[in-house]
């Protein structure tokens, strides 16, 4: 008997480069803020206006770039050209309009798994942008399931397995961050693979998880993952 | 036997009002730009950008701010001060928090009908928001399930019949927007009953259904919505 009856991935920076779009955003709006001769740390300028937005915005690029310009005019203190705010709005356009980058070995692991296990997405953030990211991906058929929440909470696992009728010790969930794909699911009674992410945001990350715990893994990248099936089978 | 299987309503300006929140920000938005003189149309401005803009930022409150904004950096030619553009990202912020305000016969409609069909909700928009709204509103327990979508087509609701399991035929779904809720399900081949909203927004009913499909109703307000059912039954 199989061990598992469904295997969920999350999506950005799990199947797809996404951290590094923010990382690059970030870049572009230090280029567009030198001329003002800002005196604080930008980065530590951004995280202390975006993580309170999260609770308005959730996670996803229109939030991040409504975050920026509030942080731009703070910090410009009110001198921000109006110009150069239309490059910041600008950005977020071109990112929410680019075509996705897959991580290394997703296609073949996916298309090998998907004939021996029914798979699911399991991905936060903006609903129209991760369609889209998805239906761009090419790997949507890989997936029997495909669900797009706001949260990844012990709740949302919760909801996701009963609907589904499966049982948390049956389930295996597959992804980058601590906080919203690790430890929710190792608290649902389910096993979880972290695979870290070259990119990471803290907030993801910051989460405290028994590494030592029997129903957790760690992959260095996605392609092992078929041989750590066959270990756990 | 009944004639139908699950009865589906729209949210916003169904059960509770959304586009006076728009109204009541664009009115702030004129007020917050007037000392720049400003000689176009207001109104007209904002749907030349905001239209065009939906493709990048699907439908919501966080994209119709970054597009306020880009709309206020044009019109003032640069000249809006970053305190202004910080006015218009609190407009959003206050939105997105705002208690929500329900249509009145809603609950006692909700209340009378949920005990005879399985009701469903299908709202279009922000995940997030959209499950605070739900959350706030205090009619979660009178919908057995709960779709939010990022475009309503004739191939969402096809996927939502069929993940259902429901006969169009025996399918009926009320909503305010001619675009959204009335035509799609009509070429779906399911009933659609069209309750004006108070406030439309041009975009959603813009739209030409036949008003003599046979198929097709009309309502004041929900309340006549059970006097409809017993009629159609």
């Amino acid at each position: 008997m199989r061990k598992f009856d469904l295997i969920a991935f999350d999506a950005d920076d799990t199947l797809w480069y996404t951290e590094k779009t923010y990382r690059e955003i970030q870049h572009s709006f230090e280029r567009i803020m030198a001329p003002y001769q800002v005196s604080s740390d930008i980065e530590q300028a951004i995280e202390q206006i975006e993580i309170p937005n999260l609770r308005f915005y959730g996670y996803g690029l229109q939030g991040y770039i409504l975050s920026l310009i509030e942080t731009a005019i703070i910090i410009s203190a009110g001198k921000i050209t109006g110009a150069d705010i239309l490059n910041l709005i600008s950005l977020g356009k071109n990112a929410l309009d680019a075509e996705i980058q897959l991580l290394e070995h997703v296609e073949p692991t996916l298309n090998e798994l998907s004939a021996r296990y029914p798979l699911m997405l399991i991905t936060k953030g903006e609903l129209l942008h991760q369609e889209k990211k998805i239906s761009r991906s090419g790997l949507r058929d890989f997936f029997s399931r495909i669900e797009i929440v706001s949260e990844k909470t012990v709740e949302t696992y919760r909801t996701i397995l009963t609907k589904n009728r499966i049982e948390a010790s049956r389930f295996l969930m597959v992804g980058d961050s601590l906080r919203s794909d690790i430890q929710p699911v190792i608290e649902t009674g389910g096993y979880a693979v972290h695979i870290p992410s070259h990119f990471v945001w803290k907030h993801e990350n910051s989460t405290i998880v028994d590494e030592t715990h029997s129903r957790f893994h760690r992959l260095e990248h996605i392609g092992m993952l078929p041989s750590l099936l066959e270990v756990l089978e």
